[in-house]
């Protein structure tokens, strides 16, 4: 029966072609590595498998597959600051000699002298300035080229590392595993659209058409047969809170099945996702990790997590507890043991 | 030689197979059927098979395949006056009963007493009180109701046809062959939003994400655990004229390689299509036809195309005589036989 021609035969090909691939089967068949086996991983693929199985109730067409992110504080850090907020203040200095009447203006002139106290008391009003002038009045071309160059030469002040780098590698997992079932995956964020997508595509793999953000009011400009469009300081929307369920009514029409958020600016978008019928996942991420990343929540200034935290925990949402769930936080760390409590 | 059993030869199923496939290759090799052999047809597949070659100069890799269509004009007619035009008016007369005081009321008393002359008076703020009374006030998920059960029951005045079967085949055929050539194609028009995603899935297979159009201000609402979308009467972007880059650029994110449109409203898309690198596409449909469509072009009222074809004309963009360029005008015309002058 042993015949020696048995290791020619197309076969035997195929064998060796199968033994081949199941280390990728292995691989395929384990999403989310660095995420521990706690009540979070287990709750996104049940409902992964369940929207996505052909024979189930809460069966979900691909199209209608629609998955939101915030994105300060949910795909990367936010801490000690917003760091587009890092950004406009670099701006403001970089820029600050073109500008000699900043010397003795608020708020740029707390901005040059690293007062954040009289920064601060500016207010929101302050802010606004700030982002006019750094954010506004040229061409959206040109503030593309002026936050990439940043984004290449900025180093975050605690962990010394490009602020592309201090994203969330169970966040990126996530993302690969939801468009690896045909989900299409959006950012839907209070940051500036434009600001975004200098980097979103190549870090996130979320591309131009699915970064929904805050936006300025642009101006079409035709001169000399050159056609530009110009940021104006002037805001269109803002995308915080009910901002956004309403731009993702407005760019996306159809309600997602999966939101994901970390702060109170997401409460409303996970309640627009949470009304619609059918199977739902909202998500929020707990920063609960003082040793590799920060811990915060109901009284932060930033990324305040207190109503949504109430909704969640009474409607029964996914909360990630960062230090127990997550086995690595940023792409350049190691992998911590498995410690689900 | 000729032995009976090669009849059986799987070699014989193959040529049967081939054969019998055959007018299926020879549908994928020869696209835009209804397009006569004119230079519109000759230049857009010159185009696509450029830009899709990896061994051309010009290739563009497929994220970067963003394809642009006006909608009233340029995929479906416009006349005597824009579809959803016909909607707001006939929205008016259902809904007059809950609006007593319409009756004496402009431009409302003009609708209801189809009183032409007195509703052109009341211009552009009429035509807006009207768009505010019919759009607006509601849900967005309302509002795809009425538009939805409007277009399933009206018909127009000329043709006696549902508005969504006034569709250009010629210009269906061209979506399904920029797709099939892995470019996104996007909907970019004056009309609402919510209006046109009504029916721009199901009838262009344009989904919702990818229809981008005039918008109102919307407001999230949550009232005893139900969350919807309000759309106000506050206007937020007239996608119109210099609006249309300008909301290419907030929603896509990424300058488009094609575009078409029919008017002068579509001129600064053009515009800005025609100015970015590479190889480039600008079309205009150019409304010929008196017999089996509308012919009108620099006195209309509606769809004017005046300061456009100027520009085509001096640029080398494409203008398509739809008289001589169009076998077929709508789905359910019969062909015309070729006749290219």
């Amino acid at each position: 029966m042993t015949n020696p021609m048995t290791f020619r035969h197309p076969g035997f090909k195929f064998l060796l072609t199968l033994a081949l691939s199941l280390p990728l089967l292995v691989q395929a068949a384990e999403p989310l590595p660095s995420w521990n086996d706690g009540p979070s991983k287990k709750q996104i693929i049940e409902f992964v498998q369940t929207v996505t199985d052909q024979n189930s109730k809460d069966f979900v067409k691909p199209e209608d597959r629609i998955a939101v992110f915030d994105n300060d504080g949910t795909l990367w850090s936010e801490q000690p600051m917003y760091f587009e907020l890092l950004f406009a203040l670099e701006e403001v200095k970089r820029t600050a000699p073109q500008h000699p009447e900043w010397k003795t203006t608020q708020p740029f002139q707390a901005v040059l002298e690293n007062d954040h106290k009289a920064l601060a008391a500016t207010g929101m009003e302050g802010l606004l300035k700030i982002f006019g002038a750094t954010h506004t009045g040229m061409t959206t071309e040109a503030f593309d080229d002026y936050a990439k160059t940043w984004l290449s030469q900025a180093r975050h002040p605690k962990t010394g590392k490009p602020y592309t780098e201090m994203i969330f590698q169970p966040m990126l997992e996530m993302l690969d595993y939801l468009r690896g079932k045909d989900f299409k995956t959006y950012i839907v964020s209070g940051g500036d659209t434009g600001f975004m997508r200098a980097f979103a595509e190549k870090v996130y793999g979320v591309p131009p058409e699915q970064v929904i953000g805050t936006t300025f009011v642009t101006s079409f400009e035709y001169k000399d047969g050159k056609a530009s469009i110009l940021r104006t300081p002037k805001l269109a929307h803002n995308d915080d809170g009910p901002g956004k369920p309403e731009s993702i009514d407005a760019v996306i029409g159809r309600r997602p099945i999966l939101a994901f958020g970390n702060s109170d600016g997401d409460l409303q978008m996970l309640q627009w996702t949470a009304d619609g019928p059918g199977k739902r996942f909202m998500g929020l991420v707990h920063h609960t990790d003082a040793k590799r990343e920060w811990a915060y929540d109901r009284q932060s200034q930033i990324g305040r997590l207190d109503k949504a935290l109430d909704e969640a925990n009474k409607r029964g949402w996914t909360v990630v507890d960062m230090a127990s769930e997550w086995r690595r936080i940023y792409p350049f760390d190691a992998a911590t043991s498995e410690q689900v409590q």
